[in-house]
This record gives structure tokens, sequence and C-alpha cells, in this order.
């Protein structure tokens, strides 16, 4: 039995930034290489550690990949179809920049609109 | 639960619900076999397509999963010592019962509580 919870305060566990990037460079949303380097470069840049990551090319078109990080996780999917990406950066850590690898993201795909969404995870913690 | 969907536009490439799941039974958040089991039996349940799994187990609680689908990707997080499970179901099939996930997520962890966001991802693609 663990037993802990009543001593912890009631804050927000964890933050989430929803990035759907529009108007991008085809040949890179398509590129495991392009997408897995970005996304792994990202986790490095806001500082967070990596634990795990899976890449997954779909045929004919479109990559998925997500890097579990000990502050949660970074995923991103790909339609080049449509110049489109969902990228997704849940970290439970304070010090993470999430503005800054919002815009590293935009310019590594070139993407020409991003629309974001920002929420926090957990605020109703007892 | 926040029931959001039936405002959104039409027409998305994904469908995304982000569920925070509070007051559960701790030690179902702290097995990393538990978690494994219900993130992929949430995935075969609603139909989707496992394409890679990912699950780590945190010291000295909590684990992290990801489970990357050909319709984009499960996620989820514990927080054994605060009784909190933070889900992520993110696909792009219109079939996808996220409803039918979203109660079976709740009855495994046993939480009390549930707080449910629903958006459409990629709406704004030309």
């Amino acid at each position: 039995m663990l037993e802990l919870a009543d001593s912890l305060p009631a804050v927000a566990i964890g933050h989430q930034i929803v990035l759907d990037l529009y108007d991008c460079a085809r040949e890179r949303l398509d590129s495991v290489d392009v997408v897995r380097t970005a996304l792994v470069q990202t986790a490095r840049a806001v500082g967070v550690t990596i634990v795990e990551e899976v890449f997954h090319k779909f045929s004919p078109w479109g990559v998925s990949g997500v890097v579990v990080i000990a502050e949660s996780h970074l995923a991103i999917h790909t339609w080049p179809e449509r110049r489109y990406a969902a990228v997704d950066i849940f970290t439970c850590g304070s010090s993470v920049d999430l503005h800054r690898a919002t815009r590293y993201l935009q310019r590594v795909f070139e993407a020409e609109r991003v629309v974001k969404k920002e929420f926090r995870r957990g605020s109703e913690v007892a």
C-alpha cells in the first residue's frame, strides 16, 4: 500500500501543449529520420530526460513517433499528403520551456501556421 | 464529465480525448502489468490497430506507457502516490468509440472521478 497523498499540495501535475502544424514541407513530414530527429532534439532542447522512443513509417505516407520522457511524453503524427502534423508535448517538469519547443518544431517542418492549445493536467488532485 | 464534441467542426484529421482519472486504486496505477493490459485492451476494445508499444516503470512509483496505433496513439502516465492517471487517446479513425474506452479505463483503475476534454485535430487543413 502506498501512503503519500495526504501531505501533497493541490497543484497541477502536468502541463500539456497540443500543436497543429499546417502547411508544412511535405518531404520533411514523410521522412522518419527528420521526424525522429525533430522530436528527440525537441526533448533535448527543453531539457527533459528521454526514457524510450518509438517511431513508425506508414505506407504510403506518414510517420508516427513517441518519445517517453521521465517527465511524460512527446508524440507526433504526420500527414504529408495534407502538409499537416499533430504534436503533443506533455510534461510534469516545471522548468520545461514549451514555447521554445513550439518555435523549434515550426521551423523544422517549415509550418506556415501553428494552432496551439495549452492546458494543465491533474489540477484537481486532492 | 466535459462533453465538447458537438460544437466542434465536422471535418478534421484526428479526434483526441484527454482523460484525467482521479481517486484511482493506487496498486493498479503502480503495476506496469495492469497499466499495459489496460491500455492494450483499450486499443483492442475500440478496434484500432496496434503498431508498437512501450511501457516504463518508474522508481519508486509510476508507470508511463504509449501504444502507437495505425490511427495515432494512446498514452498513459500514472502517479500512484496521487491516485491519479493521465490518459490521451488520439485517433484518426471515425469509427472509434472513445466513450467506451473512457468507461473501460475508469472501471479498470477504479477511478472515482473522470474529467474529460475532447477536441478535434487538424480541423483547419485546407
